[in-house]
This record gives C-alpha cells, structure tokens and sequence, in this order.
C-alpha cells in the first residue's frame, strides 16, 4: 500500500496528526489488514512499521489507546471525504455522498477499510471508547446528509419533509448495505440497493411536478 | 439465562439438533457473551457447560467447527423466527418481520444476541464457512421479505414494484438499524428507522387510492 490509497491519504486531513503518528496509524491499519484484531499487537504493529516497540510506546501506552486514536483519524478521513459535498446542489451531493459509502465498485484497500472497522465496531460493546467513535461516526454521516436534505428543502429542490428522519433512514441503508458487502458473498447486494435508495430519494424527497 | 430465552429457544426448531448439540451451543452463546470470540476456547465453553473439554470434542473438532454449528442453529432460529408470518396478511406479515428484527424495545438477551452476531460476522474475511452463513442469513431475510412482497402483489393489496429489489432495501436499512442498535449510543435511532421504515412501505408498497 502507498500513502496515497484509502484509507490513509492524509492530505487533506488537518495538521492534528503529527508525521509519527501518521506513520504509526498507516501501520497499524496494515498489520489489523493482516492479522486482525484478535491477534493484533504492539510488536506486529511495531514490525509493520519497521521500528521498535519502543518507538511505538512513545506514542501510544496500549494497543487499545492506538486503536481509539485510530478510529479518531478515521473520523477526520470520513469529515474530509465527505466535505465537499456541503457545496454542491443538494441533489448532487446527496447522490455523492451515497456513492463515496456504497461505491458500486469496491476496490480491495477500500474492502479491506470497511473490514477493519467492522471488526473495531464488533468490539465496542467491550470498549466504551471505541463505541464513543462509531457513535461519532454514526452521528456525522447522519448530519452529513441531513443538512444536505434540509438545504434541498430551503432550496426548493426537495419535499418538505422531516430531514431528521430521511437521514437516519438512508445511513442504516446505507451501513447495512455497506457490512451486507463485506461479510457476505452477496455480489449483487449494493447494486440493487443503490437502484432503491434512488428510488426512495425519488418517491420521498423529489417534488412532483 | 434459562432455556426458553433468545436466541436459544429451540422448542420449535426441528429435531436435527440433539440434546448433546443444543447443550453444547447454549454454553457456546453463553461463553461468547462473557468472553467474545478474541477469548472464545473449547475450555471456557466446557466450563459453561460444566463438562469436560473431552464432552466438547466428542461433539466437534475444533472451536471453529463449533461457531459454524452454532451460526447454522441462527439460521434455523431465524427460520422458524419468521415462519409464521408466511400465513399473515402481506402488510401484516411485513410489518411484523420488521418488528421481529428492529424491535422498537430490544431486551438484554437479544441485544447479546445481536452482539454474539456481530462478532462473528466481523470474523467472515478470515472464514469462509463463517461467510457462507452470513450470506445465508442475508439470503434468507431477503428471500422471506421478498416472498411477503411478491404475495402483496398478488393479493392486490401492494403495488406491482420490483419485489426483490424493495426486499434488498429494506434488509439493508433493517441490517443497518440492528447494527447501529448495538454498537453506537444512538438511541433513538432505532425508532427513527422503523418509522422511515412505514413511511418507505406506505410510499412504494401501498396502492394509492
């Protein structure tokens, strides 16, 4: 992997992240690709990185505490992924938004992305941090397309309805399409939910003429 | 937790589990609960069993042809789950398979079941038979949802909609909510979703008058 591919393109993430621990999370994000959560470690991430545990513990105290600052740059990867959306014409951006989460190619780093985080979401009944992330997570792709669905509304673009509702409803299609395509062999499953979640933006938000 | 309760009702399932096997995947469900599957040994189950680990290996191989088993009894539960709503009115039928999966109250006992679920699931990148199940699961949930549908539109009581294509949506969003559910603090989510849900059936399903 190079440091251009999901999920670790960085660029235009803020400079909250210093280079070392940029590098630190591009390994551990390999080395959970590799081994899992199960079997992960500070020694599999420190060989990853090339480096000693040590180097790695300057950082971080414990795997857990990587993982949870792992998840939080996650989060600024799905805040800049998405932010562009936030200018372009409501049913634009809301047809961009669906394809960047539900893309109807999956490339293998992007495959490999959403393992990961299912596996970090399997963990969070366990792991109150990693359960604040994916709350995060949850919460912002929410806002993110309800604010889309409410400028549709000021705009006149879209119906008035309750935008609240609409996103909550397309995100949980969104994310069960989204885990249905990584742990299932169902190759026709996305396609034919991005067929419907057209049709449902059709029937609930556009006006009728 | 005793017999009667989720997921380990098995009073309706058929007789191709015996006694020994049953046993064996209640104390299987019950070690996943406290330990999860990073934790998971064919010794912790025979300790919930109260047997010997030799009881255990008598029954099965290896741990992981034990959780093949026990996903193949989820499967079996989720059958006999939602046979019934085969002979219900098509709105009915459709209305209650979604309370069955999103319940708008989710006890303890099925919210660990849900987390067991997606525990494994999260595994299905690193197990194939583990995979084939959860497609299995999919393809169930899709195909009974669709069935309900197709009937619909036979009956007259739905309109003449693409019926394995709305089944993909509402299992999506239903899979989606069920996840969130039990792995963010999004409380009200659940709620949102099961009324998106009516409103999704009422716009695309129901005859206009």
């Amino acid at each position: 992997m190079n440091d251009n591919e999901y999920p670790m393109n960085t660029d235009s993430i803020d400079e909250k992240w210093s280079d070392g621990e940029r590098e630190i999370l591009r390994a551990t994000y390999r080395a959970m690709v590799e081994h899992g959560y199960s079997s992960l470690s500070i020694s599999k991430i420190a060989d990853e990185l090339g480096k000693t545990k040590a180097s790695v513990y300057y950082h971080y105290d414990s795997k857990e505490e990587l993982l949870v600052s792992f998840l939080d740059f996650v989060v600024d990867r799905f805040k800049s992924d998405l932010a562009e959306e936030r200018t372009e014409p409501p049913d634009t951006a809301l047809e961009n938004v669906i394809e960047r989460l539900v893309p109807l190619e999956l490339d293998d780093e992007r495959f490999h992305g959403q393992v990961v985080l299912l596996e970090l979401r399997s963990q969070t009944s366990r792991n109150e941090a990693f359960r604040d992330r994916f709350t995060e997570i949850n919460e912002l792709l929410v806002g993110i397309v309800r604010d889309i669905v409410e400028r549709g509304i000021e705009t006149g673009t879209f119906r008035d309805v309750e935008a609240a509702r609409v996103a909550e409803h397309i995100v949980a299609t969104v994310n069960g399409a989204r885990i249905d395509r990584v742990s299932t062999d169902r190759g026709a499953a996305p396609a034919a939910v991005r067929v419907s979640l057209s049709s449902y933006i059709d029937s609930e938000l556009r006006k009728r003429e």
